[in-house]
């Protein structure tokens, strides 16, 4: 099963995501509203509508799959090419940081930055996963039933102010910069070890399976469950491969009019557009 | 004026803070909610009641000033002297990080953890400024008005987890780790330069004016709200001056039983005792 979230005028809606309709998940705001509920599961199995085809559904109108989860947290150094690239040993414990949710955007939509945010605009293309159930202190074993699913998110970075403190956070969580979705594909439904892709004007930039991570789903929901308690609806991005573009001789960075593609095979493709604000 | 948030059975209410009595805000849970509203100073100047005297309200009945800001941002390497202590130079950009709401406690609740959370826990005094008003990309000049006032936070550090990877964050953000409050102090009743304090069962560890602030208040705003919109209640920790436990020779660590004290003179103290979960 596949979940998402569509705009409809100014709210959003949950909705079931079938072969070739989209069915609405009435009373729920967004995937994340809906996850609070212990059986969302078979809510969303058995919402009756209403539906449209989901050749209907404009690529703007989707939303963030979550559109406002209370925590993003974002894993660094988890690919071992990746690691081998930024020229670090493999790591002992998973490298984490925050992302705050005004940074999300949705899958189609264009990320449109004022140009002092836009010098050495880079992408990272990663596996997320949504947590489904309260998390705390949960050991790898009991870790997993806490994930709802995967999506895909890109964790654009503005590697100036990234690198400008000793803190990445600043170059992590700028306004209306990262696209997440474009739909849950619940956990039971996704195997890791599918094709993760980042493409730039159709030129292919990252490209890895997602079994090569340090750290997988389960470790890190348990790892991050007993420093915080992980709620439905948060997100964590589980990490970059190599291929970005600050790694690159000489580094490449996207600028106005560039169009970032992120896909995972099985989960689904974002596709955004840069803009840059005169 | 002052303002804080009080328990009330199974929920939270903002209150003014008088002389000699709380007097609560009607329809508010707690400060953040207050805050959301254009005209919160007036509602909060008018209110009232019901009122208690302020004697009557026992410690544990405050919460954090703001329960659930929507963001925490946190600020490292702020005062001159604590830069020099950690060895570096005045930086050109304030260093950011972020916390979890989950983190917050208040003004006098115990400091829970589990034991392998509190091997090398550390203390941050720091100035905390809440947000009144949407702040998006706004000058310095501008970016003051958007300040609702000043409180009191201790930023306390598992040093052990902040050290395990290049970022900080995982060592700040443990649940139930930071006190906040004890009140909100409206900007224009209080002055930058009073004595900012820490002391372990007395014993005065940290001594500094918040005047000796690198990156002020108004700057602070400006600079975030180039990045990411703050909205009325998120809560900006200032950063720690000299004297964290870390950089003593030999270090020092909370314990369990401790108290851990915070004051900003003008602003109000926390009192927090360690409680280490066998």
């Amino acid at each position: 099963m596949k979940l998402g979230t569509l705009r409809t005028g100014l709210s959003t809606t949950a909705v079931r995501v079938d072969d070739d309709s989209v069915v609405e998940i009435a009373g729920f705001d967004d995937v994340g509203a809906l996850l609070q509920e212990p059986e969302w599961s078979s809510i969303a199995r058995d919402a009756e509508g209403p539906s449209r085809r989901t050749s209907d559904v404009a690529p703007k109108d989707w939303a963030p799959v979550v559109t406002r989860p209370s925590k993003i947290v974002c894993v660094g150094l988890n690919y071992a090419n990746h690691i081998r690239e930024m020229g670090r040993e493999l790591p002992e414990f998973p490298t984490l940081f925050a992302k705050y949710p005004e940074a999300l955007i949705g899958p189609f939509d264009d990320i449109v930055l004022p140009s002092y945010a836009a010098q050495a605009l880079d992408w990272e293309a990663e596996l997320a996963l949504v947590i489904g159930a309260p998390a705390r202190r949960l050991e790898e074993e009991e870790a997993l039933s806490a994930i709802a699913g995967f999506t895909v998110i890109n964790d654009v970075t503005m590697r100036d102010f990234q690198y400008r403190t000793p803190e990445w956070f600043q170059g992590k969580t700028f306004e209306d910069s990262t696209p997440l979705g474009p739909f849950l594909t619940l956990r039971e439904d996704y195997r890791l070890g599918t094709e993760l892709q980042s493409r730039v004007d159709g030129e292919v930039m990252q490209s890895a399976t997602t079994d090569d991570l340090v750290f997988g789903p389960a470790a890190l929901v348990s790892y991050i469950s007993k420093i915080v308690t992980l709620n439905p609806g948060d997100v964590i991005a589980t990490g970059t491969p190599g291929g970005v573009g600050h790694a690159r001789k000489p580094p490449r960075y996207l600028t106005d009019g560039a169009v970032l593609t992120t896909s995972i095979e099985g989960l689904g493709i974002l596709t955004n557009a840069v803009r840059v604000e005169a």
